[in-house]
């Protein structure tokens, strides 16, 4: 990591100016604290903001850092009720649009109706570490939603900008290894969501050995923070469970002898980046990079929880599930069939072919598919590739799936026709294994699928 | 200079993708070329887009590379007519408004009124080399906006999306000297736009020297490409002429002893990104730079050039020149006078307040300073601090300016309230001994000021 | 850091030759694998190792790498007995310089006696990463040399090698902090001599705050392998004790209020570098650096252990103890005295005097001063400031010195002074305040000091 | 390049020591600054250097630089005179040495007789740059020899010390090309010893386009000073003349298309370095290299000059020339051949086989081959691959080597046999195509080979 590239110059921008605002007097109460802020973001709009913003936006910053909550919440509805756009500049366009309705006043409209908080993020960016900044605020902004929806439109012109900020093409792929600098390390630890790292040893093991691989996007104005990465193995054959994996004592493989590579853990890491997508460039990306590294690795899978599984089994109406095996899937209440084979066996024989169903068949009310990892996946245009019973048997994936996991394939030469047949005639792409699950299920449960399929 | 930071892991992307697209025929003629290319950005703004939008981004630039001039029309023209707003999408949102003027119905406004080619932009930037290649493409729109002005729109929209990619948070400011990587130091050579560098040896004399600086602005994306940069002479007073500063042979002063930094030339490098403002942003950090560096420098000042004098000076309806005088100024057509002192001496009492007039007074049918690069440094909260009879006697000084140059102040105290008495009075903030010279003027010429200036 | 620097090109070298040379048969047996590897260190010293010399080198390593303990041995016996200097030749220069005895015929002995293994060694360091095999080979003859005393010959070649080869003028220092990477911290974690460090928390708490330096040496041939490093608290007075620099819960002191950098912890990470001094140039280097960085940090000093203080005291005839002062000393056996502040009053009466005899006046039976950390700070100029009683009650410091700790002052402008008093008559130079003790050890015990020095 | 890792931290050493040094008087006579310096040479070897030698050795190199020609005459001649060996200890290690000769007392012997100055050096190099400084200081030494031969021992020690410390192992590869800083190209261009570069356009034909590499030896503690360079051209098959090579308009090779490497020119750049071997490791390096990125490149091959041949020509004693064919040499002397095809082929039946003569068979007075360069190339195991006639068309390239040109082929797996063959046998390992122009040769002049060889 280069992170000096970025920071060495940037620090002493403006440290004249915020000495200069300090000056001025700064209440002591939430509603005063806002208000003042609010004059501040106002003034910076102005022309003074033009010749001295950067100093202004350093301020900006620094006071917005001294809010409680309700300062914050002061100042967050003050920039939904008062940066929206300047309605009579909108009015006046759209009466041009109604004598013109052109191209030329479109654009008009569309300058005119822009809210004046998209140019106060802009011109609050400018500031040294500006972007980190506002980047914190929008996650203060997500927590502040949930109490004041009335803020959504606040939260839609952040999404908007940031969408446009971190473009694919402004973020860098780094490799994340024993080599990278602690800082970025740490937050690999605090960041990760799916199977959690439990210290400096556990990290170790997922990025140092040689048949581990991990990757993070980078943003250069994001200094040593990641915005979202991947954790790899190199394997043999496609697993079936997430346990061997992790494991403390493996037998590690030889990247040579590698022939597959598992995505088995991809996290986000900025909440104040929610809703801005990276994930699907990246695994396209670290899928290019290893093929270039190690041409004989040519599967690229995921090894993927299930989260919506046992929810969905639960909900009755849902679930194709007859009396018998419904008694039967009580058993999955206490993790005592894990280490009882024939139980197993028998919850197998139930549990599969609803996993089939679940992600074929099964539907959201308003029609989408039930589970949301499947979505992102099958999204990006991968292809459900495989079922694996017993996959994760931690308490988290008893409950949440059942100990139910799978394997999304990446197939480049596939991703584009899997990803318009998902997208546009809504079709799970599915390999020939796990359909035939379905006829299994057919075949047990003695009902024809489309009757639990929705309108 | 770190490029390889951000050029290495971006390479390899989508070279699959981009081998798999060309096995398409590719049309021979401009018509159809511009026509299949268009059909490309219709389909990167579709689903599939979504699923392998790199390699389409990529594709899209590769082939847009073979255009022709008349191919590059039709491909722009096309962006004009066939990327602007969803009509009916953005009459649905105006209607809604007639009904509820709310921001968050003008919200919808906004974004409905949003040309289809921001987000085809956007989605161009994903690939490799994505945002030089967009640069590059508005470089030749510039050009073609000559012939077709209903191109406008489309160069709007790049400027908009420009600003918010290139905002100042985003530049990283670099000092460029003799180990700076020859491929950028090329390009210095190739970008200085005021007092041009002969070769080499000429530029050394420029960044070399302990009493010479260089700094430029680059963007993360745009590897090696400087986007601005400016010159600096650290110096012991304030000089009057451009000449001594550029000399081959010159006593060269110690840092140490350096107490005032002179900002001699200043160029943009990106044709790609004419409209979007970085010269203000830079100006100001170098300024912060040098305090910190040499805590003895106290005066920033510019010597610039005077491009508009000498047609303003030969509008005889501008001009405050009496007949006499007009005569005299005939001399300044042969560059003879330049080595006889006493010539020089009458032309000086005559030009000096006619240049004070120039600046303080006159102005343009609408009202603005006349002369571009004052309106540059006024409008960033400079002061005009002196008039330099003789500062440039190069046949291009001479002719512009009638050897005249001029040293602007940035002094960061008072920034914010020059720029405001420029920016909401039109004032030009100017030293007492430019005004003392308007005076002159008054002596001289017998006339009331007033009289000049227009309404 | 920039390991990539040096490592990149460098790792792919000579992998051709390796693959050659493994072919041939390699011996099961200690003494056979040692043999052939002695041919092998024959074959590079002649013409063929001119020729493929790193090939042979990186195997000479490969080979050293599967020797067990009786191998190494054999290997380091013949290393001594086969590799010494060419007996013919020496016996040759020695006669032309009794003919002769001038400064050419002695160059002629001097090259004539080189043993071979020097040039073995140069050899050898010529393969990728020769110079950190050759470090770890060096530390095996650490081992050895225990066992068999004949190879100090061969311990003392490289000792002259390694001095010349890590001359200060090619060592790089390089701050350690918490953007340093983890491969390199882990390193810090593992090397910490003087005051463990517990886990990555621990250290973390001694880089990370903005009142916490470490700083280290690197070669650039030993990749991401720091030399020696130490670490510095910035304070405002000179601490008494370590306990409350250490603290997990401490009040940090902003670096602007710093007065006083504290070298609490130095530490040689390098076993196979044992004899090559870098702390001297370590501590001053880092003075420079401090006082660059924090002009107001004027006193730059050390909190030592004092570890032979005790087994001092233990010795009778050495230490000038009274019996009535001998019974209240062994109290300190008993950790209690700690907690006991009339006891602890007691012992401080007897033990600082006893301390300031120790360093000022106690000397070892040839003539040196007893205690080695002191010998090193007083030997680099240093000047003993202050005892510190109570400054160490953790159990080591409780056991190795009553729980006294010391201050050695680095004072840049008394340096070469005190070096040569220190150095030339032994003069231990002392504070005022740590001379007094010993008067003070004079009233109380009522003997002379002379008396105490060593014969 | 990343030289800034190198030097950031060394500048500010020991600048206090400097200061305090410089109060000193330092003389105006040339014999009195020599003395003066000697004195602090002295100083430094003294336990005072051991205190504060950093600040001693920067003294001694500034005050090294304020020497004329004279002085430094005198201080080199003090270097020899004053600083050689102890005689006491030598004398006393002897006569150890004939009461017990073993390896022990050798090595005393060994130590005993190392000259003073080499530890002198080793604590110059202690200063920052001081690595630069011996280097420069050792260049100077090297003007001085041909005056003062007396100096050879000095010299002598230089070269030991420099060729342990510029070890391969610490050397590192770094390709140059059009993105490495200006001040090491513009060393590259000075450096260039073969093909002169005229300017900046012709050193980036030499190192930008695809088919031209260039790569040299860098070593850490000489930050951005090449130490030697090599330019490679990749072509299609061997090539038989320079000038194409060179030309400023010429078809490029694709990479993935070249088959062959070409090295046509390696220049030292390091005067002070002379004597310290770098070419045979920068070769084998390079080739290792250009494998790993082009597998496709096979054949590995210089373009060399033959510097030696016509001036061998024109000693009739050495070259088997008759009358006949001696009086057509003559035509070499008017470069007017050159335009005649049909007098150049005759030129060519008759230079050809002396050429290949010049190298199989003659041999300098002492038995050595007469070209220096094929003894170079030879030397490292390469094989004389072919003989170009007109290869070098130039006025220096007619003069020298009447246009002929060689190539030597590197081929991996016989280096390590030719090496053999040409070190221990004298044998000049040749292609069949070169032996046969010596069976020509016979043909031509009716003479027996071996009459030729050397006495």
């Amino acid at each position: 990591m280069n992170s000096a590239f970025f920071s060495d110059l940037l620090s002493t921008i403006s440290e004249r100016g915020r000495t200069l605002l300090r000056l001025k007097t700064w209440p002591q109460d939430a509603a005063g604290r806002a208000g003042s802020l609010i004059d501040l973001c106002r003034a910076l709009l102005s022309g003074r903001g033009e010749a001295s913003g950067l100093a202004m936006a350093a301020e900006v910053f620094a006071r917005y850092r001294t809010l409680d909550d309700a300062g914050r919440a002061a100042f967050f509805a003050a920039l939904a009720d008062e940066f929206g756009p300047d309605h009579d500049r909108l009015i006046a366009a759209m009466e041009k649009w109604r004598a013109d309705p052109c191209d030329a006043v479109a654009a008009s409209v569309h300058y005119a109706s822009e809210p004046r908080r998209l140019e106060l993020f802009r011109r609050l960016n400018r500031a040294p570490g500006g972007t980190a900044a506002l980047v914190e605020m929008r996650a203060d902004l997500v927590d502040e939603l949930r109490i004041n929806r009335g803020l959504t439109l606040v939260d839609r012109d952040f999404t908007h900008l940031f969408a446009s900020w971190f473009n694919r093409g402004f973020l860098v792929l780094r490799r994340i290894d024993w080599s990278t600098p602690a800082n970025i390390l740490e937050r690999i630890i605090r960041y990760e969501a799916v199977h959690e790292i439990r210290d400096w040893n556990d990290l170790r093991r997922r990025i140092d050995p040689p048949d581990r691989r991990c990757y993070a996007f980078f943003h250069p104005a994001l200094v040593d923070e990641p915005l979202i990465f991947v954790e790899v193995a190199l394997v043999e054959a496609i697993p079936g469970a997430i346990a061997p994996l992790l494991a403390g004592e493996r037998v590690q493989v030889s990247p040579e002898r590698a022939r597959t590579a598992v995505f088995y853990s991809i996290s986000n890491c900025q909440r104040g980046l929610a809703g801005v997508t990276f994930g699907n460039f990246l695994i396209k990306q670290v899928v290019e990079e290893l093929r270039r590294e190690l041409p004989r690795v040519e599967t690229f899978v995921t090894l993927s929880p299930v989260p919506g599984f046992r929810a969905w089994l639960a909900r009755a109406e849902d679930a194709p599930v007859e009396a018998d095996a419904l008694a039967q899937l009580a058993a999955l209440d206490d993790s005592a069939w894990t280490s009882d084979p024939e139980a197993a066996e028998r919850l197998r024989r139930i549990v599969e072919p609803l996993a089939a169903h679940y992600f074929l068949k099964a539907r959201t009310p308003d029609g989408r598919v039930v589970d949301p990892v499947a979505r992102f996946h099958l999204g990006n245009g991968a292809r459900l590739e495989r079922i694996d019973w017993m996959g994760d048997l931690s308490g988290k994936g008893l409950k949440e799936s059942a100990g139910v996991m799978v394997n999304y394939l990446y197939d480049l030469d596939d991703i584009e026709k899997n990803h318009e047949a998902f997208a546009n005639q809504g079709e799970v792409v599915a390999s020939g294994a796990v359909k035939r699950l379905l006829k299994g299920e057919r075949a047990i449960f003695g009902i024809a699928a489309p009757s639990f399929s929705q309108g």
